[in-house]
């Protein structure tokens, strides 16, 4: 393991790195899958036992509250750690799937073969600023990439360089008493240092989470290099979330509730911000007001950084500029920060202005869509390509909740019915992701146990003898995990 | 279905193409499972009822021989299409995965969340000229993209334009009598219509099995899009092969028998031909005249088209060319076509010139490569970075065998033992896939039951009402699948 301190990383200090990674990468394939949990729960030790030190630091880089906020989304990323580690031991991740010889089998017989999926190599990931923790040095990226066995360079954010140094130190500590070699965890600093490891042939695969220009940048960066890599960028989303008429006029106080406490939820600092509330025009009235009221007790707040806040009020800027745009709420800027506001305009402008509307504002910032028709409230919904997320209030009996889940589940990683997006639980069944530009890879997750799934390919072995297998693909199921044999999936036995 | 006549598809034409693809695409969403296996089945009996007619047309097209060569690939072809409605049928390649309600899940309590794989959209599927049925119009790409539930674009291969336009019409049909929507399956025609489609926002995916310069120049269009999609080229492969100083003492012939036969099967026209064999020095001079005699009585044939001819004699005329390559045996060109050629160099020159004698040659040339030491194999082993196979020869307790088999388990798509490669089951467990340069997506396969997988995304439904979830995540396991629940793979029931 090698941390480098918080000033830019330099060309022989990467080359260092990344040859450790790729020396970890040959050792950390054929680690038995218990040491690999074992390392993932004393990286969550370490991070729950320094909490008292961590947290503080992290509330000193990116100005995000203490309590609940920092201690909570360090109980995330430990949580994180270990249900992944509970995933390495269950096996079934490894996909691995066993073919007998059958010489009657179509198409000229078949050969004794076996697949399991592998770790891909050294794995680079570029840090998101407004998750110090769950989406940081141990966040999920890094944990789906250690679980899968891939070693782990992290590119810190810049936004939290020494919470992001002292967490490595931790982990990587954590990692090697755990029989991990030297190499499983570093940290690079400096964006033109990220950018030449990307292009360097050790790194097999990057992971994401920030802005929509940075991922861009990024994967055609991974993409254009003589050996492209796959490039999992997660670049954030306008979570529209739509009330129905029939939502409206039942549950406008709860509606208006969970709204409000979303999109300012961290100061409107999530990818999974609901950016955009498509409410009936007749309705809009009474929630507006209700959402006027409440916002004017709304304090101001530092945003992460000062990096974050220009490029907030840029965007705040642009839109309040727009002609088919109304302020209802102009949050105060004081010298600690933005306080949130609201816009709103009507659904014929969204659609006439999709791209100027419809991309995000990274801050407490939020637009009220004032649709006038159940069509046109489709075709809003239509008018997205690759969201994250997206909400549908609704009710039991409701013709157009029904369309528009069936529209957006083709447009989105994620439905929710009835509630708010901001919160992703970390399950064996979430999905964060959704087709570009939500993300460079709509095939896959950022959260959840199958994030894991990134970092890992298949390989084929035909007519292998035993001692050469791996032992997932043995006679006998010697790990005792899941398995298909010709053709059927198998509990362990 | 449109199928536009085989001269060059217009812009209009590829519009109309297209749309109906797109139209497609929302109805097949919502195709039932059985639906669309049965459709699987009608185009398998349509293909195997006009064999007759297609195999004639093919070996017009293609100078392949009739028997048992097209007979047996439009066998193969038709039965993997049988395979993949079982796939379908059986369901686990949804990946349901059921998470109930938990307000004591660490982090926040835990939602009731949903998650399956649903189709990608219209797939747009460049063909190959060496298989004009198994890898073109109704081969392992269109099959898997239809089993997932995506409509199919074929972009037609120019070596077979006639046997492309006939089984997209018979396959059309029979998918049509099933029930399925127009625009399932369509066929263009045009390298430059090829192009447009790829860049076209309606298509969501791309498959590609070709040449090295044509997949990469289609993957980089793919990944330059303003809205990038995912590109599977499977471009090709050296597929070395190793035989261990214990394999080369106890069986020379078998052997010798089994690589000739290898890599001169369908005129060395296959991705998976064994383009290296590496033999212990002092073994060789036993296996070179072994393999030269055996060669004098090869005959010449026909490759599969001029412009496949054209490419072979300039890459052996390279190759022949090199001064570290020796000719062992020059396959003498007559009207008809080349016969097998049999080059030789050591290892060290291949360690030297790796890029140039290590890049495939298609067409009936091999190499072998002397190696004197197992280091020096060891060390040619690991200086590939992407294959689609390797292959050991070895025995039973063999040191050199294990380290190859480690060493080349890393960097290929499948590994064998004893066997050879050219021949690729359609199974559950089969791999044809393998890092750059073998594929630009290493996560994946394009034969096998898993290539669905290349065509489906994920989708996570949040407490969504049961009306409004599709059957396969309901409660009560409506459509009888695997699933895993509250993270358990759980057999139907």
């Amino acid at each position: 393991m090698t941390v480098i301190s918080t000033h830019t990383t330099t060309g022989p200090e990467l080359d260092e790195v990344l040859s450790a990674a790729a020396a970890a990468a040959a050792t950390l394939r054929s680690t038995p899958a218990a040491a690999r949990a074992e390392a993932l729960r004393r990286a969550a030790d370490a991070i729950d036992g320094a909490a008292g030190e961590l947290v503080p630091l992290a509330h000193e880089e990116t100005n995000l509250p203490v309590r609940p906020r920092l201690f909570g989304e360090l109980g995330r990323t430990t949580f994180q750690l270990r249900l992944l580690a509970e995933v390495v031991e269950e096996g079934s991740y490894l996909e691995a799937t066993l073919d007998s010889p059958d010489p009657d089998w179509p198409a000229g017989g078949r050969p004794d073969v076996r697949r399991m999926l592998i770790p891909v190599g050294p794995v680079l990931n570029f840090t998101a600023s407004n998750f110090p923790f769950a989406f940081s040095v141990a966040g999920g990226d890094t944990a789906a990439a250690l679980a899968a066995g891939c070693p782990v360079v992290v590119k810190a954010n810049p936004g939290h360089p020494e919470v992001s140094a002292r967490t490595a130190a931790l982990v990587a500590d954590a990692l090697r008493s755990a029989g991990l070699p030297a190499g499983t965890l570093s940290v690079i600093y400096g964006e033109e240092t990220g950018r030449a490891a990307l292009t360097d042939p050790r790194v097999r695969a990057g992971a994401f989470t920030g802005s929509p220009a940075g991922g861009r940048a990024l994967f055609d960066l991974a993409s254009s290099r003589p050996d492209p890599i796959p490039f999992y960028a997660e670049m954030g989303s306008v979570n529209p979330a739509f009330v129905t008429p029939a939502a409206a006029a039942s549950r406008t106080e709860d509606i208006t509730d969970g709204y409000l406490g979303s999109f300012t939820l961290g100061m409107g600092q999530f990818c999974t911000k609901p950016g955009l509330l498509f409410v009936p025009a007749d309705a809009a009235p009474e929630f507006e007001s209700r959402l006027v009221a409440a916002l004017t007790e709304r304090p101001a707040a530092r945003l992460l950084n000062d990096r974050i806040t220009d490029g907030y009020e840029r965007r705040l800027a642009a839109l309040t500029a727009h002609p088919a745009v109304t302020v209802l709420h102009a949050g105060s800027s004081s010298v600690e920060g933005p306080a949130p506001t609201l816009l709103a305009t009507a659904a014929a402008d969204l659609l006439a202005h999709h791209d100027e509307l419809a991309a995000e504002c990274f801050g407490p910032t939020s637009i009220i869509v004032r649709y006038t028709s159940d069509a046109e409230a489709l075709a809003c919904a239509r008018s997205f390509t690759g969201e994250l997320s997206a909400t549908v209030q609704g009710e039991g009996d409701d013709d157009l909740a029904t369309a528009l889940v069936a529209a957006l589940s083709t447009r989105v990683g994620r439905v929710l019915w009835n509630g708010w997006p901001t919160g992703i639980a970390v399950t064996y069944a979430m999905n964060h992701g959704g087709p570009f530009p939500a993300t460079t890879a709509p095939l896959h997750t950022s959260v959840g146990t199958t994030a894991l799934r990134r970092f890992l390919r298949p390989v084929a072995y035909q007519n292998m003898p035993q001692r050469l297998l791996p032992e997932a693909l043995r006679d006998g199921n010697p790990l005792c995990i899941p398995r298909r044999l010709d053709g059927v999936l198998t509990p362990p036995r």
